[in-house]
């Protein structure tokens, strides 16, 4: 198996079989494409022949192209489906992805739709899920799971399993629960199988099991979930009781979905974009960013008016050609220092104090900025720059090095215990702040060192 | 269910019970914890602490915290073992576990261990998984999984699935196999019940089942999990026999670590570190980069020497206070790009020819910096700068960021598409070159529009 190679040729052919109608050769051609990439598909078809195409499956292929398809392509599609077309997709899907997409529904569209959808206990279950944060355990669970009453027979067991099981692609559990639905164990079906018939659950059952708050926060689940290896985990309410369960699969596109996240935010992208969006979406997720650089920049701008005497010495002019030097070497040291901390802080590795840390990294860039000052002054050596002018740069940069290192550590972790997203430090607010604070530092030292 | 916080003071309270020697209340207070816990108490521990403890444990817990390490607190630990007692864990551990471990091992030590082990399936299992690329499926795979042969009746059947299934965590499907152990298809546990008990396996199973070559890439077997959100996928070798079989667990590891290692190369930090690593290691992982800076701004260097006669000039000095604004602005331009289009290559999202790509990226870096470039001129309204000059500046900063977006774009798909890893473009190169482009683009222009 390899994944689906979208072709430039096979797009071609399903664009002109849908603008020739020719229904029969379309279906032939794209039947035994799995969904998910019959959703990539229909992501780079434009919205008429996307709706076309997706209208040609039955409902159970057309509600899982739904849950693959990029988001803003599957909002226009849904708008060129009617109520109840919706409402027969919603029916196929299970409860999380249903809500899901229920969820990015106008309220008045929401409401029609389920109105429409003739199952109550779906209807219950679609309007719980709607009502829990998107990003909690709450958001991210489905309704659908197999739970046995610690009263049941085996007998009685069994044969309800049987009946919920049908609802559920893979049963990975059977969750006990008391009378009141609170959550009480695990049975396992090996057990179930080896018991003679009358005995009842609450004598099998094994009594321990893990489980998450409805209102725990989606990014803690998924720590839990892939640190102790779980496949499945229960989620209870305040009382206890078995609300849902969520699985693994969701979990994978949750790591994904925040890995990608710090990634661009780091490259000073943010927010949800990808390369395909649109110009407008693309310029919001970066201009700000930009922005702030800007202004980092300007600042960078008066710093340097402030030397400006510099200039007309004959040997120390030479200074300023360093100074794209120093602002690069300054934000490449605090964007090091931040990532690694970042990284730390996400895999609560990050522990002892404050200054522990910062003696680390004091020791660490001591040991950067000499090797990168020797060869400075190398450097200097060889083009014949005055070797005071050398030791004085490389001096200025061991400092600024120092500095930015220490930055880069100390505010992801101050920011982390304030309870602020430390991934927003990484790139160009780290970057803008050492730019402008190491070339200060650097004229500021030579100033020191050579006394103009 | 919470993620365990590692707190200071049960650090201290297991460090002293175990410099006291109080084997029976030090059992006592870690009995119920987590080995994923444990793991993570031993990597803060010092080696003989860390040794000590381990050993408490009965040999099931051990080989599962043994799994969980760091791997440098792994590679000590076992130094500390016999062979004897290394070979014992193994024993306890899925093969593809103990692979691993055993990877890790000299040849010497990797020799004596299996020679201890008195399973010889084993002994085989791990031979094999040790023979595979580390990163390829055949490394992520484990031995473990349940197959029916299809000429088995169903009696046959579940007899042999009970006793393969007892060295299987979770049983995720039943591979069928023909005489020549090909992998032909899958069964389900329901049909399998459901059918008379002298029926033939290949009268019930299912003919359709995905798999992966034993060569395939790891990140090519996480792409495929994930995006069909398969939960265990069956590994066959080159003549599609069936030897192995990934979980999602495997894969979610797998997922995660891959995104750290590029979040962390985005930020110039190269190769498997954390905060917790030793000074070397962490330098090791950082000079590189900082160099590739330092020689980046040693470029600069000259090409500000080049244009040093500006200097002299009363008004146009000023375009040097600038160079620090246009550094940032062609490194931030240029890491958003690519960070955008190495995420979208990961994806299989950027499609379509470069030319249209860079087209659009062309129309993007013109908005932004033409907005960017008015508040520019504003800017230089407000400083009182000479009109001329604030256009100046203006005109040469959009061009420099049109250009830095261009190369920021263009280099991850050149070096996509010839099979390199565009993850190494992000971050300090991309900053690096743009860094000395721009500067010397900024004053190029400058130089023509001002005629200096």
């Amino acid at each position: 198996m390899k994944t689906f190679q979208l072709s430039e040729n096979l797009l071609n052919r399903i664009s002109d079989l849908i603008e020739e109608k020719k229904d029969t050769q379309l279906i032939k051609l794209v039947k035994d494409i799995h969904f998910a990439d019959m959703a990539e598909i229909i992501n780079e078809l434009n919205q008429d022949q996307g709706t076309y195409l997706i209208k040609l499956f039955d409902s159970q292929k057309t509600s899982d192209i739904l849950t693959e398809l990029d988001e803003d392509v599957r909002e226009k599609i849904l708008k060129e489906l009617s109520v109840k077309e919706i409402a027969d997709e919603i029916e196929e899907l299970d409860s999380d992805d249903a809500a899901d997409i229920l969820g990015e529904l106008s309220d008045e569209r929401k409401r029609e739709v389920i109105s429409e959808i003739s199952d109550n206990n779906l209807v219950d279950d679609l309007k719980e899920l709607l009502s829990y944060d998107e990003d909690s355990a709450g958001g991210l669970m489905a309704k659908e799971l197999v739970k046995a009453n610690e009263n049941w027979s085996v007998t009685k067991c069994l044969k309800e399993i049987k009946k919920q099981g049908e609802n559920v692609t893979r049963v990975h559990s059977i969750y006990v629960i008391d009378d009141k639905e609170k959550l009480i164990g695990r049975l396992s079906l090996k057990d179930l199988i080896a018991s003679p018939n009358k005995k009842l659950i609450k004598d099998i059952y094994i009594p321990q099991v893990d489980s998450v708050d409805v209102n725990e926060d989606g990014e803690e689940v998924a720590k839990i979930m892939s640190k102790y290896d779980l496949e499945a985990i229960p989620v209870v309410n305040k009382r206890k009781q078995l609300v849902g369960r969520i699985t693994i699969d969701d979990i994978v596109d949750l790591i994904k979905y925040e890995a990608e996240e710090d990634y661009l935010l780091a490259a000073g992208v943010q927010g949800d974009v990808e390369a395909d969006d649109s110009i407008y979406e693309l310029t919001k997720a970066r201009l700000p960013w930009l922005f702030l650089g800007l202004i980092g920049g300007l600042g960078s701008v008066f710093i340097l008016e402030g030397f400006e005497e510099v200039m007309s010495h004959p040997s120390y002019k030479t200074l300023f050609f360093f100074t794209p030097l120093i602002a690069a070497m300054a934000g490449n040291v605090g964007v090091q220092s931040s990532a690694i901390i970042v990284q730390g802080l996400a895999n609560d590795i990050v522990k002892g104090s404050l200054i522990n840390r910062l003696l680390k990294e004091l020791g660490l860039s001591l040991i950067n900025g000499i090797i990168l000052g020797v060869f400075t002054i190398i450097f200097g050596l060889i083009i014949d720059l005055p070797l005071n002018l050398s030791i004085t740069i490389s001096l200025s940069m061991l400092c600024v090095i120092v500095v930015a290192a220490l930055i880069g550590t100390s505010i992801p972790i101050i920011l982390d215990k304030r309870g602020i997203d430390p991934a927003i430090a990484t790139g160009p607010f780290i970057t803008t702040s050492n730019d402008i604070f190491g070339i200060f530092l650097f004229f500021y030292i030579a100033k020191i060192i050579l006394g103009f």
